[in-house]
């Protein structure tokens, strides 16, 4: 038994005038939450500090930058380093990374449980549109605000597991839970602020995009044998309704853990990394069973060749 | 609106002495059901023409080869054939293939409305072992019987779309839909033999082997906005329980038809193949979100490689 008491941090709605201090505040009294319930490891949303702001179509660089992180720890985020140091609870969580070199990603990262950072992840998937489209019921401008990551899909050996990230849309892709997998992720670790509407069809409701999200973390679990923590952002932002639906996902594809609410809600289960062995020993035994030969096209082409 | 009314013919247990002309009885009597019901394409599990003879243990190659078919079609199976082209209705089925050079596949096949082949799929994730394996509750020797596929997952345009099949185990690869996927395809067609009990895990029940089934085969159609008739044998067969559970997913990742029974049963649906634009247009334009130059390890490397 490898156990890590982990607590999913569902957060309610950040406005847009919601200074970075009070959502602080907010993820500290979840952190509190957590570590009362003995989690070692606490994983926050997508954009953990701010509303969802590419729904917002800016021009301004300058406002735009306002909405990143120059650096992380920094002033705003050091009160969560400080008090989960204190608590001896590691922390993952997202946020828009402004770097020395000016470029802009949608980054996630994961500390030790002395709050020493073990990881970066980089969003590689990035949704939406990169001008204005008035075709869509609201904006979705990742693809404008943000470049796509380049630290690919590492993972790390952290309190005796072997950790990887993604965020949001990645979870869609089944080549975003195999590329951990091949390297033996136990643990996939990641946040989403996902809108209850389909910007461009109306008809998909939200308990359709709850189905989605969840069977797209529950396939990929499944079929890497991995743990996965979906952590979401709910409630009313800015007008807009996020879908909420947290959940944590055993090694075998089966949901072990749900929020109940859309607001700040503490998730807690106690993950055991050896039940990962099971599968990646059987049927997803990668090394016995995959035919590398036959699946070229999935690197050597990025979009459909029809046939003749 | 691009509709191809499809008829899954789910089959009992086929028993180690059915002969072959009594199974292709059935094969005729679900046939003639799905015509009358206007389907222009049966689809048939994996190795419909018998017992799913790789539980037993076998020395003798005559014994072995004596589950295989010389000729597709051949003197067992060319009713099907005639009654196909009468009824003109595409045909897709299973069978144990012996070639002419001697090699085995698990194969399966597609016709046309005119009862001539157009597509041949030879499986590739061969599941269980090749030596008799005492620690198991009973033997899975697909990896002895057969050789893995050597033709890939191709795809075929056929009845106004772009169909590819796949076998059982293949099903829990996303790499397969993938592949695919990156083809276009709009109907993956696949059967399987799936036995009710894990021979390596007793608790893992028939309850949740129906749910890992039915989850790669959803995940698959949602991540690739494809159509999927999965379709199964089913009942108690050479005492060995299989699971059954034939169900047709639409492009979306929804269930939209399911058997009732673990026997003979004809389960026909309307699919319009034009249901799968959205998903290739938006969320799942590959073109437009894949970043291949991050997945490599999904083709440079077969097993695990753990980080340091």
């Amino acid at each position: 038994m490898r156990e890590i008491v982990i607590g999913a941090a569902q957060m309610g709605a950040i406005q847009r005038d919601e200074p970075r201090a009070q959502v602080v505040d907010r993820m500290l009294a979840l952190l509190e939450d957590a570590a009362g319930q003995g989690a070692t490891l606490v994983v926050f949303p997508e954009l953990s500090l701010t509303t969802f702001f590419p729904r917002w179509w800016m021009e301004d660089q300058a406002e735009v930058d306002s909405w990143f992180e120059r650096e992380v720890p920094g002033e705003a985020t050091r009160p969560l380093f400080d008090r989960a140091r204190a608590l001896h609870v590691a922390i993952s969580f997202g946020y828009a990374e402004l770097t020395p070199e000016g470029r802009h990603f949608n980054t996630q990262i994961l500390t030790d449980r002395e709050a020493n950072v073990v990881g970066k992840y980089r969003k590689v998937h990035l949704p939406g549109h990169d001008e204005y489209d008035q075709e869509r019921a609201f904006q979705h401008l990742e693809k404008r605000y943000f470049e796509p990551g380049d630290l690919g899909f590492p993972v790390w050996r952290s309190q005796g597991a072997i950790m990887g990230m993604c965020i949001c849309n990645d979870r869609r892709w089944p080549e975003v839970y195999r590329v951990m997998g091949l390297q033996g992720v136990e643990l996939v670790m990641l946040g989403y602020n996902t809108p209850s509407v389909n910007s461009q069809m109306k008809a998909e409701d939200e308990t359709k995009r709850l189905y989605h999200s969840e069977l797209v973390m529950t396939a990929g679990a499944y079929q890497n044998a991995t743990w996965v923590v979906g952590v979401a952002k709910g409630g009313i932002e800015d007008g807009h309704p996020l879908m909420a639906g947290t959940i944590i996902v055993d090694p075998n594809g089966f949901v072990v853990a749900r929020a109940r609410t859309d607001g700040d809600e503490m998730v807690v289960h106690a993950c055991d990394m050896d039940a990962c062995d099971f599968g990646k020993k059987t049927i997803f035994d990668f090394a016995r069973h995959r035919r590398v030969e036959h699946y070229k096209r999935i690197t050597e082409q990025t979009g459909v060749i029809l046939p003749e």
